[in-house]
């Protein structure tokens, strides 16, 4: 359902200038999961609302998800020259499509955001709270100011002020976990929900947004490269990550516990919940 | 008005991660002439409305033109060492943070404009409107685009497929005539214009728009280089440029046509016009 909507929201490779659309849709249609839009979507069904009315915002979640992945492989920030087992973006592009790609994505996200106003049912009020809600999740205080934190402390073992554990928290809560919880936040919001049942997904989705990048961490030591289809390692570039900060083990122990109290705060929702439910088992049992 | 607000509404520097919002206000506040959000406050004032009620949409209007000088400064893109005389972003904070200030601005920009469904008076559904236009105005299929198609066209001096005054016409009409036009725009829709007159402001945005680049073209040729406080010149660059294309005086004919019909097509509005009036004059009068 997410596949065939991108497809039909994604402007054609051929629409001017060509350069852009190709990139743009060649990082849009590299194998991504696709787990913001499911949340976003099983978010709205789960608080009584359509799935169908929320697809564009659950798509502009996507949409917005890879402009962050183009942006961060680029060589002044991660410098990555694969991803899902693909030549990056930047490799594929050049570097300034591959910025602009980026930029592009992230402009239409909203632009996708906006025309939910479209759907019959949704109401525009709700549509100007859900852009904010996203806005704020990606922006410097959110996704960004993650990714600008991890730059600033990658390569120096002890970062920043604070702690490595403090540090750790803080990127993570911020360059994954915010549009993850944003992502269930505007499913609940658009259809209507009651503020406690979209406070219950929020914290669902800030447990297994914790769960999902402790899983990343430890995939990346434990995980099948040629499934990962990832180059280099967090351990060669330094990287703060859970299995350095706290071991294997407790990592392992904590992404657990994660999914645990995820899955107790679905308890209200009865067996609406399920989908959420296996995808909160999937995310730290998933092999790439 | 303008730079209070936007000193307001810009997140603080010390805000974690400090890095990043220093870099973005950095450039907010390094001496931009403002253009977009008058222009927007004017087409709201000269269409009846309050210039307050769009206060957060103008200023993100310059919110995001800022964002898109931020990243044409590039070493990717344009690889500019200065911009009004200051070192460039990236040459201050690094690629890197330059890249995140960039995007930071650009999502800002759309919270913003989420925000000003809280100013009273204003309908949720025409910032919704207003959201889309900005989105599509700056992206793929604008902004975004014209900057493409200017990365890819520089060096070869005729470029693309077409004639160098259509790909000239596709570029600036893109990169910059879509934002001005959709500021005046956003300003008119917001304030609840009839569609006469929004229509008229947006012709009057493109003449305006295109004068206002034929000068910035001109400006670099004949202008006083302290004033401009740029590196390095188009003809350096191999830039298409409308001299290149027209030579100096037809640039300057044309120029002078544009703000000619601009003001023709505020004469509807009689002396409420006058500062837009005053404005299509500054355009091609200005020296930097």
């Amino acid at each position: 359902m997410v596949d065939k909507a991108l497809d039909r929201f994604m402007t054609k490779e051929e629409a001017l200038p060509p350069v852009v659309h190709k990139a743009m849709r060649y990082s849009v249609f590299a194998g991504g999961k696709r787990l913001r839009p499911v949340l976003c979507l099983a978010a709205a069904e789960i608080t009584g609302g359509k799935p169908a009315r929320v697809l564009p915002t659950a798509c502009a979640l996507e949409v917005i998800h890879t402009y962050s992945l183009v942006h961060d492989d680029l060589p002044a920030m991660d410098d990555d020259d694969l991803r899902r087992g693909r030549p990056t973006n930047h490799r594929v592009f050049g570097e300034g499509v591959a910025i602009l790609a980026g930029d592009g994505l992230l402009t239409y996200g909203f632009e996708l955001m906006a025309k939910n106003a479209r759907v019959a049912g949704v109401r525009a009020e709700r549509v100007v709270e859900a852009i904010g809600t996203v806005a704020r999740a990606v922006g410097s205080q959110g996704m960004v100011g993650g990714q600008a934190v991890d730059l600033e402390s990658e390569g120096r073992g002890v970062a920043l002020n604070g702690s490595r554990a403090k540090v750790l928290d803080y990127i993570h809560r911020h360059k994954t976990g915010a549009l993850i919880t944003a992502s269930l936040s505007v499913g609940a919001l658009l259809s209507g929900a009651s503020p406690k049942a979209q406070r219950a997904l929020e914290r669902y989705g800030d447990q297994i947004g914790l769960a999902f990048q402790i899983a990343d961490d430890v995939l990346d030591i434990v995980g099948n490269k040629a499934l990962l289809g990832k180059s280099g390692s967090d351990a060669e570039n330094q990287k703060l990550t859970y299995p350095a900060v706290y071991g294997l083990e407790e990592s392992q122990r904590r992404a657990r516990r994660a999914v645990d109290e995820a899955k107790r705060l679905l308890k209200p929702f009865g067996r609406r919940a399920d989908l959420l439910v296996a995808l909160a088992d999937y995310i730290i049992t998933r092999e790439n």
